[in-house]
């Protein structure tokens, strides 16, 4: 029993798609709706970035549904969302799909989710859940401080690919509403910062570094601290990500977008100094200065990404912070290996 | 004899083509390009928005060459561009556009671009001029003083469709940017605020309002002020952003966005008594506020855009005042009506 004239779509019984599915959010948000009792998970993927490992433990369950399409193609969003209920956006390029791939990017950051959209409308999907970033307050000097909801787009200074990946993720959250306003396609947008976690993969620059760091002091080596090592980060455990997303499908709002961001920010001092810790090991991190001319996508200043708006609208606030959620990362990534070596 | 060093393309003797040039920024640049000495002007437009009427006047000009194509076609600007040494990129969807066809506005603002860069970048043009948007600045209450070059986007409250169309033009700069930064592909960006002036069309909201108060004054009807009448605009004559689009060719200035404003902006309160005085009515205008919920493009606040930028980088300032410019234009209205009364 649902009422069809709430924003609220209950999970338990729905049938929900993720396009984009086979990656890091894609197959977490999966185990996250199978646990909260979806009555289908549809995973929609053209396989350019996820990888069939990264659900391949769903692929045999009776309520997951694997669906190989591309958001560039309507006809197959069309049949994909017949008869569904949600719609779990994530199918999009990053900074280094606007720089190494600007075609593609622009096509699927943009038209993708015009596309996508357009299905939903058709098939008269009750929610749409699209993933956002914290890209959309831009990079540069600008962006310090709390970078609340409300804040504008900063982007002097900063590489053009950076700036594009951010214009484009405002433009998918503006084509949101553009829909809700004409058609009443409901929807919520989730400013994901930084996002990592087990099943990590290696396309995003920031979460990347974890791992990085993890490999040099497992060699032995020091790790490097670019500039400072004042430089602030806001992680996200990829666990709380998938239950944001849950939570913004289950909640009554609508036509607004909330940050979805981990407890606290952390400084890449503080980030090695968690993975020396993890490793027991006495290293000290390399302080390398930044050569000159050095572009990075942010600021040296101090920035933090407020989530109580998420708590008040969606109900949800992170629960892993940054010690336990390296710990889960590493443990995963050690795993991992092992199975790797024939020892697991 | 031309530096091929330089990023300044000397307009005497260049062949130089107007993407969107039945317009009528596209017209008067023809006109100001044929007047330095153009060797050849490309006027290329698909006519959804541009009119054969706006460029009627040049069809016979030997040194002008016309050629119906579409941004979205990359072999038309390919053929289009071979052996040229300049483009002017106008072709572009508005707000309105955004909200009514917005499939078409991503396809041009966006793809469009990409696909003129291309064509250059294949052809070896020397020199791109951007027409870009003090809508890089965004809407909304953030919008207020100083719109300096380095400012930030802002949108929170705004519509839709005027989020895209600033969104869009963030991109189509940042796309600029990237072509050069991988292929050397000089640009300018101009940034032209609310352009008026003689060939005025009808699909730009700001520019229409003079043309309906002069419509209601000349009817005997008093003029409508919305709001209280203190809401800034600032307007550009479009024989002033002419000169602009040959400044920006001409200066050796490269890989940069400025300004493109009038002298000073305007209140709508001024705005009225300008035209009042025009047409020495004595009307006095009636303050209509606006009705609750209303949508306001711009904010009721004061704010002004500085050209000083484009003065030290491309030797440009604005010469036609807000009074001379009206006159101009309303005086072109009344040469026009002469003409369709069979007066003329």
């Amino acid at each position: 029993m649902t009422d069809n004239n709430s924003a609220a779509l209950p999970i338990r019984g729905a049938r929900i798609l993720i396009a984009g599915a086979a990656s890091l959010v894609g197959s977490h948000t999966a185990d996250a709706l199978l646990a909260a009792g979806a009555g289908e998970v549809v995973l929609l993927d053209n396989y350019a970035f996820g990888t069939p490992e990264a659900i391949a433990h769903l692929k045999d369950n009776p309520r997951v549904r694997l669906v190989k399409g591309d958001v560039m193609r309507l006809p197959d969003l069309l049949a994909a969302t017949h008869g569904l209920d949600g719609v779990l956006m994530l199918a999009a390029y990053m900074t280094l799909g606007f720089s190494q791939t600007p075609w593609e990017a622009v096509d699927v950051n943009i038209r993708g989710v015009q596309n996508m959209l357009e299905a939903c409308r058709v098939n008269g999907v009750r929610k749409v859940v699209f993933a956002s970033s914290n890209a959309v307050y831009g990079y540069g000097p600008g962006v310090s401080g709390a970078l609340l909801e409300q804040g504008p787009f900063h982007s002097a200074g900063a590489p053009p690919a950076a700036v594009l990946y951010g214009a484009s993720k405002i433009i998918g959250e503006q084509l949101c509403r553009q829909f809700f306003q004409k058609y009443g396609l409901r929807y919520l947008v989730l400013r994901y910062s930084t996002v990592y976690g087990e099943r990590q993969h290696y396309r995003a620059a920031n979460a990347l570094y974890i791992m990085e760091t993890y490999d040099k002091v497992r060699r032995g080596e020091r790790p490097v601290l670019p500039g400072d090592g004042s430089e602030t980060k806001h992680f996200v455990n990829v666990a709380d990500v998938a239950r944001a997303n849950c939570a913004a499908f289950e909640s009554t709002a609508c036509d607004v977008a909330v940050n979805v961001s981990g407890p606290e920010p952390v400084t890449l001092a503080e980030l090695v100094q968690m993975v020396l810790d993890y490793c027991e090991s006495d290293l000290t991190p390399e302080t390398r200065p930044d050569p000159p001319g050095t572009v990075r996508l942010t600021s040296g200043g101090a920035f933090h990404i407020p989530h109580q708006l998420a708590g008040e609208l969606i109900g949800w606030q992170p629960q892993i912070g940054m010690k336990e959620g390296i710990r889960r990362l590493l443990a995963w990534r050690e795993a991992q290996e092992s199975v790797a070596a024939g020892r697991g």
